[in-house]
């Protein structure tokens, strides 16, 4: 399959609630951001966090083996530093080769689950 | 009509919910990829199904007769296999004519459904 | 202000729910198509919609005037033909200047709604 | 890190909900207006927001520092005036550099809220 999508992508918003009401790990409250590399090359995607008040967070770096997808949970970057809760942000995809990113959350603070996803927005330059 | 769109795309999400919770069968967990083909002659349309701890599943072929749309639920997916509930994946759909696409989900794990629904990303390369 | 979007949109998944569960008119399921018109021209549209296992319904007419937004319910399209409940659909939608085209939906069969927005697929072609 | 985005942006939907159901302030019915400037140049950015029957409201005038990201509710808007709740409008962002917009939304005005979140239209000219 010929690969297929963008080398810079921008997730114009994120956020990360503070609590959860559901069942682990499934209905915890989350983002995710999700890769998909449909190429026969591994993609070496660098992750940048930017936020309102200081300076970026980052890069957190992650691969996507050739022809595979990978769903990265925000909650779960540790290196260098976490992201907290309630805080506005909002994030950059950098990729050696192209990729396709979309940017989905579970919101589960209140009895019932929101979701939401969304394609981000994709640049060659 | 002309036709509009694009002859390949990408959703970068994927997963199936493990379980349901409302009237079968509007409102069971499903996800669905919608494909619209505006133009005169049929779409012959290839899914393929990326994983993100093996290589890839399908392809899953389907038709779209001229201005029509079809709407198609991965949960239905069987030939040549199915795709596993609460697994992440990704998708490609490739076309011999241009058509679009987008992806939706409804998620009624808990008591009350939630539903997404995105463009994917389309290129013509 | 410049005019902004494109002059053909095609929104690949329609779908009205059978039945609600709210307060009327704000949280009666619907689905909306919303249009934009930035520039200093009426812009004539014309919506046509596709569905899975008949000609093309329409084409639905309605005018934006210059510098407004207009937000068309599809349950309220009468002319030529009313939508069905209950089935599958998309839309393709033309202007004779440039618009911009969202589609959004309100699903409240069960005790909580549901929302979800989608840019579409956005065309000079 | 090189600026990714578009100068001008739309977004074909905008509804503040009439009232709200959850803790404040995160639960709160709002809609946002997400700005991202990855660029290493302060974004000066102008909002429109185009009604159904009357001329536009605005501009409302913001800025977002370089590398950062600015999470604007519609509902905080004053100057030159607020935007009504129950209300159909759309809107036209425009910056002086390249940024990248997204619009979300949470409605809180049952049990249980819903989001939603879309990518803007962007175009450069």
């Amino acid at each position: 399959m010929q690969p297929i999508g963008r080398t810079r992508w921008a997730i114009a918003e994120g956020y990360l609630p503070g609590w959860s009401n559901g069942p682990e790990p499934q209905l915890a409250s989350h983002e995710t951001v999700c890769l998909l590399n449909a190429g026969y090359r591994t993609a070496r995607v660098e992750i940048t966090v930017l936020l309102s008040d200081r300076d970026p967070a980052g890069a957190f770096r992650v691969t996507v083996p050739p022809r595979r997808t990978l769903h990265v949970r925000f909650n779960e970057l540790r290196d260098p530093e976490p992201i907290h809760a309630d805080t506005d942000y909002a994030s950059v995809v950098e990729s050696d080769v192209p990729i396709v990113v979309r940017h989905s959350h579970l919101d589960s603070r209140q009895e019932a689950n929101a979701r939401l996803s969304t394609i981000a927005f994709g640049s060659d330059t």
